[in-house]
């Protein structure tokens, strides 16, 4: 594998035997050997030292030795005989608050052995994350903590069954996730996070050892949590950069994180601006009548005939629906607006499909999934109520890639490759977000999913090791605009509460397509 | 105090408030201003970090930052409210077989504050250090530990109550102590020290975390370890040097550490060479018939009028003798033999003091305390073997420094300055040793006496921050003689078995003062 420089490294090493004229420590035996090849003077452990004569003496002085890249160069974190089968792994984890993704990694050969996703544990203490920030501030930032530890354990330990490895063979563990998250995992007071002016308790994660946060891997083994750049754009952000490249490129890129909250970067190897602000939970359904998260059940994908109006959607797991997750909601606003079945301003147009738009709650609703088709014996609709929610929300992550954009004084245009992140992010089509005025009307092929770019980016930090450098150096770079108190924002906002826009010449292509004007 | 660069420096700190337009986390705050101080990016632990909102809030962001020298770079140990009161100390630790010495340091001022002996708990399991290895081997290695572990922590214990400071206060502790004291400290196997080709498990001791050594002082206290250069050249001489400072002058030194093994040292700013033999435990009494370590009760200071033949001692804590220790040995013998009492081979001359000259276990013995004089009730005497061992051990020691003198080509003469250390070197009366033959004939103003050099050299690594860095240095430099593989020892040695030598050049002032031939 190309450019394969991770923060592990196995050597053999074949030790001059001890003699009367040679009568170095096994220690200094050891250093002088490994500072030799890697031309600063290693640390070691004490665990390692205690265990050394033992391991020297049955291995005959022939030994492979795994060196790990610690906060000041390289440390040795075991030295066992070279004909010892053993194997050499790291663990890239994306700390979300919903869902913990493990990776298995080996650093011999750069593979990704295996990959797990773990409810997150939290959760009984609030979906949402300022639930679990207040529920930290009186007294359960440790049960917070413990519940994270608890499970990346019970992750090694399911891993190291199924693959039969040692604990002692796990060395490094990359850790991505938002600001609060990463707070509970080290017990850090979140408390400011979420009060102006908004502080973390810290940016920068200095590299912890695993014994010391209770994690069960080699007992020398080191703990990296990747940096945040504040409350509102974390390691997980920062992982998304990495996981692009977009930071090492020369063409302009700009990468958004679609959740309740967006978070936006643009910029290039050269400049960085980010900024997030609430869009609102309606774009992953999460407070529509009918939302849900995307499980089995979930209506992931939605058609509409624009012409017979027959309806067509894809279930998450072939099952009957039970409700309809992001993705589903962007195709089905796309697809009755190109239908006709809503307007411009977002307004329901009953008459033009009265078999399915009905009166439920005194106001109307297009029925998506009837009673006698769905798992619950409810019908799946979306409101007038739920449209307006959903147009806020999309208008609001438009105003605010808007507002970036503008920051540099670029047009959408001038972006080489827009990459959409984020837990539904990459089930977005991008065509049907550009229909509805949620992502800007550029060429389709500019767009890129990124997939779990916070797990990818975990994964870069173990696998090159010069990639937490080019991280901190991401930090220093970015400049952050503070959405909260830029006065243009609500002005903004307001032109984007419409479909796809106010403004028509920003979605030429759309309003071409659909004939509007 | 000049020159005053100690580990840990003591930092106020006017943090800048959080706002708006500032939103750096409070780990970014305070690191930015450190950096900006302190030149390179400090280390912040995962402790300090839980604790630091709520001491910027509660100081108004007004702080006191204690940084210490970590492996790479400083590290904050701790961020305090300015107005709090707190001391900053550290501890040197003079880590002897038989007796541990604790200096308890403030930074602020470089003063020692007190200091304190104890008597080392592994003595229970064999006053002799090749006794406590073999218990190590046999399973008692993590009891050594404990035991001293344990009692560093009574010292810390003792010390903070008598003098009010909490253990959050101590952050740094120095430990100078022969490599066998050190590898049973941390617990790392000192099988291979005993056996040739006497290989230590270390030389040099990485930083370690008092945490992790359950030493029971402020939790980011860092402990260090003086290097050691072999099985026979321990961190205790290295603090012998360093204390000498004989390896920073251009001038020419020697340093030997006077007991059952000789430690010389020789050299100076650009060259050191280093050599460890035995010398036998005669030199301490260790192995006499009225033989004792120097406690209460020995006699420490013997005169002989070469006339009268009146004998007058002086006893340690002004009490009834009950034995003789070192420097009273060397007394001893210095002044029988100017007294007429011995002859050049060492034999006693019964007839020169009848009175005083008995026949005991069949051999000639010299009767310096009659019963009636001791607290025993039995005579404190010396006998015909006794000085026999005790030609053999201050010959051994005067043949390790010829040959240490001979390899580099030089002479006693090119000496500048002569120190003297080790548990009774302070005490030897240089003009008695040099009568005896065991000190080269040099003006007696040239020799100087060291004190606890191992407590000093601890000292100074907790004072001078690049100490640490000078000793690595030091250690680098030494030349090792093996004295066990040199074959023209044992014909030296010959010569040297004689009072002062059986070469009378070599002892220009004592052959004219006595009328030698």
């Amino acid at each position: 594998m190309t450019g394969l420089d991770p923060v592990l490294k196995r050597l053999h090493l074949k030790l001059p035997f001890p003699a009367l004229g040679d009568n170095r420590s096994h220690e200094k035996r050891l250093r002088d050997e490994l500072t030799s090849i890697v031309s600063t003077r290693p640390f070691i452990p004490l665990d390692v030292l205690q265990r050394l004569p033992e391991c020297l003496y049955a291995a005959n002085y022939n030994v492979q030795v795994a060196l790990i890249k610690a906060e000041c160069g390289w440390q040795v974190a075991s030295c066992i005989p070279r004909d010892k089968n053993a194997s050499f792994l790291g663990l890239a984890i994306d700390l979300g608050s919903t869902s913990v993704v493990f990776y298995l990694i080996n650093f011999l050969t750069g593979e990704i052995i295996t990959t797990a996703s773990y409810e997150n544990p939290q959760r009984a203490h609030g979906e949402d994350i300022l639930e679990r920030i207040i529920f930290a501030t009186q007294g359960g930032l440790k049960t917070l903590q413990e519940e994270v530890i608890q499970l990346i354990n019970k992750a090694i330990d399911d891993f190291s069954k199924e693959y039969s490895f040692s604990k002692e063979d796990l060395y490094y563990i990359s850790i991505a996730g938002n600001t609060t998250m990463c707070h509970f995992l080290m017990a850090l007071d979140p408390s400011h996070i979420c009060k102006e002016p908004y502080i973390p308790t810290t940016n920068r994660f200095d590299l912890i050892s695993a014994n010391e946060l209770g994690i069960k891997i080699n007992p020398n083994g080191l703990i990296y949590v990747l940096p945040n750049v504040g409350s509102y754009f974390g390691g997980d952000l920062i992982a998304g950069i990495l996981a692009s490249r977009m930071a090492e490129r020369e063409e302009i890129s700009m990468l958004v994180d679609v959740g309740t909250n967006a978070e936006v970067v643009l910029g290039n190897k050269d400049w960085l601006v980010a900024c997030a602000g609430a869009a609102g939970p309606a774009l992953e359904g999460g407070i529509l009548s009918c939302g849900m998260r995307a499980q089995e059940g979930a209506i992931e994908r939605v058609k509409i005939d624009p012409k017979t109006l027959s309806v067509e959607y894809k279930v998450i797991g072939n099952a009957r629906p039970k409700g309809i997750c992001g993705s589903g909601i962007i195709d089905l606003l796309s697809a009755m607006f190109e239908a006709g079945l809503v307007d411009q301003t977002g307004k329901l147009i009953p008459n033009r499909d009265p078999k399915r738009m009905k009166k439920m709650n005194d106001e109307w609703a297009y029925v998506l999934a009837d009673e006698d088709e769905t798992s619950t014996g409810k019908p799946i609709y979306i409101s007038q109520s739920d449209i307006k929610n959903l147009i806020r929300s999309k208008g609001a992550m438009y105003t605010i890639l808007n507002v970036v954009i503008q920051s540099v004084g670029i047009d959408f245009s001038d972006i080489d490759s827009f990459y959409v992140a984020g837990a539904f992010g990459n089930y977005i089509d991008p065509q049907k977000a550009i229909t509805i005025g949620m992502l800007p009307d550029i060429p389709i092929e500019r767009f890129v999913g990124l997939g779990n770019s916070a797990g990818k980016g975990a994964i870069r930090a173990l696998l090159e090791k010069d990639s937490r450098k080019k991280m901190e150096e991401i930090c220093d770079k970015i400049t952050y605009l503070e959405m909260n108190v830029r006065g243009d924002f609500m002005n903004q906002l307001t032109g984007a509460l419409f479909l796809p826009h106010t403004d028509l010449s920003r979605f030429p292509t759309v309003s071409k397509r659909l004939g509007l004007k």
